[in-house]
């Protein structure tokens, strides 16, 4: 019998803008403190997009073009371009769009994906089907969000967590038992009243009330998410070891997205795992959304090798929340 | 040989809100008469949605409800909700997650995919995938549009295209040869220039001066859409009809997106099927985006019988377009 065919990640790229957003900084916007942010989050730093008309794509662009790039990848092969974002260009076209036809995907159909801190999860996993029933053979999954660009820099209790990023994998068929081998997606709706924009919406359209009221800002009910994301990211991992009969030994690194330092250190001690093999990106980047779990395989690339086991994790606004048992290929 | 597991739609439903706003209340208000609307549009009158804090959502909840009720479908059941929009009732979190919760679907996670007036087939065929990996037994695929949330009413050019609407389908497993049998996506994100919203996004969030500018709107160089949708959706169908071997004569229903009623009679002309073989809702609902496809399957459903060929096509913003070629199976 012939191995089924997987989606394996055949390559990562990231990237970050130039302008850091320093604790320091912050305690000059706010009344906070690096020690306060660094005690409670984690976060040291995290990078900003700066500049005028400068949306999502601008660094979604990057890191895929970066990706192509390195894996010798033709634009013209690109099948599909899946980009998770919840802080698009625009409503419409489609970031996907954009970004495809700026690296010259010429024959992709592309589109934006919407699932909050989740949605990188979510948008692997989707373009993994698409590779599994052999519609398409070469998948770009981009995670991007400039959280710069929807976060109140008055409000110190969400403007410290949140940064601008953009990490993207490409999907190839493996038939060697490597790649995507398992998932556990699930979401609660009515997560809703804790992690939400207001306005911005067919809802609420923008209005100068609507500016007035800063209700174009994400709110965070930051206690009630930290505790729901601890122990969902915890749940996955446990879950994802069980139906795989994996044990911690058999774990090289969990991949979990990254919102809070101290949710990393619970689904660590819950796995049975060592903080050494926990992929960690918050100090330098903070919470990028979609791209965090990207951006973290892009940065511990070099410490991966072919037939290591990799458990993601995510949890985030709807509430969403979902995780993939992955075999490094590469 | 066993033959392969499609996803087939086991079942459709629609949903438009109860205000109707007529060709002659337009005149009323834009500079444009009921002879002019008709002769280039087809359209006649269009549903909007009206009242505060009306989202998409309470329309895709009425779609998806009314499915599973007609479908005799236990909520708990549902695997995956794809929400297709461009009008999600707010950034995050995704309008999926609110219609899921909504409809008791516990079980299911859910995510918004966002791929304009190709939006419905896109998460049809990407709903699909799961179903033929075997990942999911049953998907909901929700297309959903409140248009009139991003239409300027004082753009004649605009807003006399554009409604409101909610169409969702059922996807299941099906071994006797019917379902979605082929599928053509394309993009092309040259389009973006003839076809968005300048600002409500990272690019340009809003502002005072953006709500001034009235940059929230939809922008749509019509004449350069329109020429290129009458030939990408007409070549979608010969492209389908080509690949499957499938005759004029093979062809139970065309059911295109619903943007123009010139563009349904090209593309019925180059496939050589005469128009009561077109679906068509454009004169009673205009152009409701991501709903046409599936209002339009709701609308013809008691004249379909299993094995019906048809082929879906759709063109729109992004540019973005695709076809899949059905067989009905209920």
């Amino acid at each position: 019998m012939t191995k089924p065919i997987r989606a394996a990640i055949a390559g990562v790229h990231g990237y970050v803008p130039d302008y850091i957003l320093t604790n320091a900084e912050l305690e000059k916007m706010v009344n906070t403190t690096d020690e306060w942010i660094t005690t409670r989050t984690g976060i040291k730093e995290r990078h900003i997009l700066k500049g005028e008309n400068q949306g999502s794509s601008v660094m979604g662009i990057e890191a895929v073009r970066g990706l192509l790039e390195k894996t010798h990848t033709d634009p013209h092969d690109i099948d599909l371009l899946i980009c998770a974002t919840i802080t698009p260009d625009m409503p419409t076209p489609a970031t996907g769009n954009i970004i495809a036809h700026a690296v010259g995907a010429v024959n992709a159909f592309s589109y934006d994906l919407q699932a909050a801190c989740s949605g990188f999860v979510y948008a692997m996993v989707t373009g993994a089907q698409f590779i599994e029933t052999g519609k398409c053979r070469k998948v770009v999954v981009v995670g991007v969000d400039k959280m710069s660009s929807m976060v109140d820099y008055e409000d110190r209790t969400t403007c410290i967590l949140f940064g601008d990023g953009a990490g993207a994998v490409l999907l190839t068929p493996n038939e060697a038992g490597q790649g995507i081998m398992d998932s556990v997606l699930g979401g609660d709706g009515a997560g809703e009243e804790h992690l939400h924009q207001k306005v911005g919406g067919s809802r609420r359209p923008p209005s100068h009330a609507t500016i007035d009221a800063k209700a174009h800002y994400l709110y965070q009910n930051g206690q009630v998410v930290f505790k729901i994301a601890v122990s969902k990211m915890a749940e996955i991992v446990e879950e994802i070891m069980q139906r795989n009969h994996l044990s911690s030994d058999d774990i090289a690194f969990i991949v979990p997205h990254q919102a809070n330092q101290r949710i990393l250190s619970v689904v660590a001690q819950r796995a049975g795992v060592s903080m050494d093999k926990v992929m960690i990106n918050i100090d330098k980047f903070g919470n990028t959304t979609a791209a965090t779990i990207p951006l973290c395989l892009w940065q511990y690339e070099s410490q991966l090798k072919p037939g290591d086991r990799l458990i993601l994790t995510a949890f985030g606004g709807g509430f969403t929340w979902g995780g993939a048992y992955v075999i490094w290929s590469q």
